[in-house]
């Protein structure tokens, strides 16, 4: 699939010959938003494939769920990707993006429950982020202490989206929908044990919130809540730009 | 089963004859509770039979989950059996526990998300005083709204143990957990609809409470978690008097 | 709890008395809607009396999830109601609110993939244009004959955010994700037998959607759909006004 | 149970001794297909047993699902075995079946929705191939960029039978049903997270869908779908040929 | 939405006036097939207006899971309809397709575990008389006497397909795919108790198949399977003849 | 199917002719057993043809889970049907059988947790006597008190299988089976509310009971115990006699 | 635990000191079958012991799901014990069981539906003969080739009791229930993927088997299937010997 | 996060920023009890990080899942930690607390059903030393052997407050439940395998027990149940000292 040198076992193949439908490079124009790739599972040469492709394409790329090893790969064809150990994410932003990090526009908070949640915070601010908002983060204000919460309360209601982060029983975002008069993007995560169910019990939680203002993303699926808050956010900023 | 005097259709029977075990009377001296009936699908004539050997026994009875026609059966046989519509409960209280009532000992909230979980919130209240708790009532203190629930910060710190009770995403626990130092006894109920699922969801929600000091009992489950409750306010009043 | 005159049985009580917290009228100054009432469950001297008392402080009111039985019982004490069979919503507008419907305002556009859906769909719809916003309805364009949705792809790109409503497999969200660049808001629907199980088939898929933008609520809740789409709707027409 | 020459450890045995059934040699005469080994957790001494017997009666052997470490032990008593690294097939042809390819006969459409399908793909491609069907690969045209799968309805209308193969949410099975007047057989895969559930979302979808024409197959099962396909092939060539 | 004359309470509507989408009539020369109402659920208003609509343009229509109140809805408007109580379907045939079924072509075996599956057996077996295939019963030859279906080899060997119905623990499929060559469409019902989980156990039982051949459909979809039989069928006796 | 006079309507019929398959009536000489009908869900007509031809063939007949209305039904063909509101079964004994009931042989102890699962407990002893086995009842025997238990140790070390029954949390099988030296057959129960979900809680403490000798049957299954019991109390009486 | 000579860390400590309840050793006077380890998750040392009071007490020991480490450690006390591969039993036979083998008593046929389903088939067959009963061993014979089933009915007819070992679909035990009069003890395995549930679908289909006689165990419990079968056999050789 | 010295490669970075919200130090004023860290997850420089701030706060400090790596980590900071590999709790007392356990206060009785479950059970128990409370040990009490645990009655009647251990089937609480006046809190526990699925099985068993004065926290969660059953022992001393 990604032609290599090295002697092949004819005896191996790796599937049969197939040409690969083109990126969907009009997506941008389609969406507002150019690919981002899901790194997890793919293997390294698939990896840089894409990730030259998109760079060539766009003069940026940022690919989600990336392994150390996976960003190795990816530095190796493109040397100033640049790693974050937390958010996992791996990123090649171009020089334009760079300068506009200093003028992010509009406002998302970014909530979590607790410390352990913020794999997932941090890939839905950085997220947010590369695609242009400005990302307010609000960790460790989970509802077993709501003091804390509450004392972030005017930071909340700047905000123009919120997204609000909790594994275990995910009470986050009914309180905060209580807060605001924003929407609450929930996403529940794979924190806790036993009964947690890898992020259902939080799930759950939050489809029945008992607030107005929720709705609610795939377990751990920071990303996506980033896109959607950008989207609001957009929207907040200059209104509907479909194309 | 308890033999009626209708002319009997000799095809027809009503299982083989058998001598039941006799009820467990010794329960009051290994539990210091006395039986109470959980009405739900049993028969009229049944249900007559052990009230009235409960009554006889105890000089007085209380069942749970009574529908109003069961209500019926009973007080054709004591007529002063008293029925609530909200809590559905029957019960027959002898003179000194009607005395007793003005002077129920410790402190027990019974604190509810919303008036939905009324019926189950009933339920643990007026078993709580059955068994010579007073409840303190503080209803529909939902956390989407979590002002409501601080302004009862001081009432919650004054009771021995505090029954939350909560349907839909059942958050309530976590928050009130956070505010006080005495058990929480979390009750889910069926309130909700879709995702809900009858109760399972808030169940799930109050087992992985990121709290400290919370306990699950089963959904709609307001006895169960008065009795508990009791075993606690007794305890506090007077330390442990266990046979 | 709503004195009725009728001579009562003294021996039936229904709850002990207890005063309830005032309803949270604060609430349209905190997040900008009213409360709606959920009258699913709810017997009718409650429903009368929550009816009533919100209608006087707001000069309008709206019930979803309402039987006709209920609505007659509101009818009784509010004649000015009126009630829709399809969406099951019950409402009093008032004189400025029927005015303001020629102006509704924004674009919200409520798709269903099937006529089965149509319950929901009308309560989205309805409820949206209770809180203002202009709803556009673009129905029975499931993604089993997908050329009936692309016919819609103008409609659908003109709207600040679009009510994805399916049961069944759910797909239709995912559809509509990658066709335009505003926020869906998936609605599942208990529409479906066998191993629908009431919803969650059609939850999971929209859960797991492999289209960006894409969030969830819980399963038939179009009045919740149609909060958060207002809210993106508002954000829209003049950017973020949180109190 | 498959001989091994090295000293044994007396105290160590491996089962009973038992001389199992015969293969099911006559199956080929039954049903119209060979015997395919399914290789994952079959111990390395009787991986080799079965590949040897079944190549000996039938003069080819496939086997599916088998890690490279599975390989190296078939190809060390079957020199001829080549492997495939993405469909983790183990193939010895026969020279009349490798001639053969180049006349394989009808048409199987090979779908997938994202390049995580890949390996259950190439799975049914190469297995439909394996059983003489031509198989035509149309890959990564999800949902979610409808217009890649719509620019391939000719090629699909073509097929004989079409495999839709898609995990995450799996709504291409119904997309396609809608397109097609051929079965469509659905094989969800465990691709995705969250509440993917390892592929039990997909297939919930699959097994709801709202297009006709839709049947489904266990998770990541590109063999059963292959198998099923080319019964479907065989009967649209030639008719029924039961024995 | 369907206008009738009475006189309308004016304060009572139905939803708001809305065009909906024209039937997809074209369906027949895409897919080979004529639509098929599902009735479960739909009002009686709806119900006729859509079996008139598909009548005038078909000259025949057919519709599945009707009660007898809807047969007599439909039957008011279209007295030539007629309606099998066994499997609820409706049905108004053209005088041509009524000489057809004399001459009803190729062979599909419908197969039942048990009596209990009768009313989903002939939903199946007059679908697919319908769609002009020749249907074949066998039925009440579940494997706790297998014996029973051994017997019917020979029928089941002329079949261009087979289509296997059964609840409870559902093995069926599994013993049928091991004695025929062509494609089994396995039908869970909702048959059994307990753990049978309303066909999940019969659908899980199916789609685990340790046979080949064998792909599955959702709970009692009786409709569904026969629509992919008739496809099967059509195939074998004339080719793909995919518009 | 089960010829009726009274003037038919031509337009409804009720499923297209079909020879049933005779009734396995070999089942007796196969297994030691004559067929036993399972008479929930069956239609009346049904359920008279089948204890007709049942009666004549052997002389007796048995039919589980039947209503009064099906006894009825029953009744008006087979007189000396005799029924029992508890089991619900429906009985027409040989004279043979009458005679024989007083030397029913060997031992089966039927127990059950509480009072509510008397109905599963009647079905699995009347139907060990109508097989021929003596059973002795051990009921209202609950762990939650367990010395009730430990006092019928005697009576329960006498027989040659123990049927327990229980619903909600299911243990009393785990403390028998540690009682005792013979199976234990259990029988969860659909006693319960909440997360008893219909006995699958009760039936999975069960299947994952510590105690030995334990194997389960489904919920509510009192027939399939009973005959399972008889099966272990045949053999035990006279060793197999396997025909 | 198990005193250890080597020096200590002084800061790590393993449970506070606690004197363990003394082994049940008059199990086998209670129940007529010794104690059986459970070795899998026990560690080394703790192991050691039990295996040696065990032996010690009763002149021989057996254990289960024991790892080839595990067989190390247990040899390093007892030199004698043997192990094998295929059940991982570990095993310390005394003299006279040795001599007692050549006259295993009774009948008890295993069978197995595939061979990955050997291991677990290998527990209960050596579990059998451990406890004295002659095993027979009927492999491979799953119900997708049911003529291989039938060609063992004869040996099948002759056991006291059967053990039918299934995973995936586990449709081996109804089939086997519908040729014998003697009771099926189901064991569903683990063996398969996707919706196979790690056992679970092989466990409902057992659990709702159509057939009767069948009962279930625990997936992959193999030793808890030939304990049964070891107490039905010895019921049939001499009737009830209960202590 | 936590300042490290070595040399950083700058493409690779961990988290933007952020000023975590100080600790919750006031919680100890507010519930009464100091934080404990939950190790499990959480990296080496943070935990190191945390207890070192709340060693400092409060004299001393405990953390619970620890594993011996993050154990060498803690003790590289604070060289007096100690460690227990079975309840994986790492401490630093006060010498205070050292003291003060010669004279712990109270009873909280810690059972378990067998000795799988001790690693919880010893969580449990040195939890609720930490916290001052006495515990009582009664280990491997399981009902099946039922009488070992009623051996223990007078010991289990002296407690305050019992906690209740048991994986598998659960049953241990419901039993204990009927010998006691006093709380007891059920902990299930992952131990077992196949249908007990990592503790559900135990969860759901002692939710519906049907013994009084049972109540549930999450699977293997021996801290959360110690934490309990220290409120309601010091309630029982002391009684209410709510802040």
């Amino acid at each position: 699939m990604c032609g290599t040198d090295k002697e092949k076992d004819k005896n191996i193949s790796s599937g049969r010959p197939y040409q690969f439908a083109s990126l969907d490079f009009e997506r941008r124009e389609r969406t507002g938003f150019a690919e981002v790739v899901f790194c997890q599972g793919k293997p390294d040469g698939f990896l840089q494939d894409i990730f030259l492709r998109l760079y060539n394409e766009n003069g940026e790329v940022m690919g989600t769920r990336a392994s150390p090893e996976q960003y190795n790969a990816v530095r190796n064809i493109l040397p100033d990707a640049v790693y974050d150990t937390v958010s996992r994410i791996i990123k090649v932003e171009s020089q334009s993006a760079k300068t506009k990090k200093n003028r992010l526009a509009g406002n998302i908070a970014v909530c979590t429950a607790g410390t352990a949640d913020l794999s997932v915070a941090e890939e839905a601010a950085q997220t947010a982020e590369f695609f242009g908002s400005r990302a307010v983060r609000i960790y460790d204000v989970g509802v077993s202490g709501v003091h804390r919460l509450l004392a972030q309360t005017d930071k909340l209601r700047k905000a123009n989206c919120i997204i609000a982060i909790a594994g275990m029983e995910g009470a986050l975002a009914s309180v905060i929908g209580g807060l605001v008069s924003v929407p609450v993007i929930a996403v529940p995560t794979s924190v806790g044990y036993g009964a947690a169910f890898g992020g259902i019990s939080a799930l759950l939680t939050m489809i029945n919130s008992c607030a107005n203002g929720i709705s609610v993303v795939n377990i751990d699926n920071g990303y996506g809540a980033a896109y959607i808050a950008t989207q609001i956010n957009r929207l907040a900023l200059k209104g509907n730009t479909q194309p």
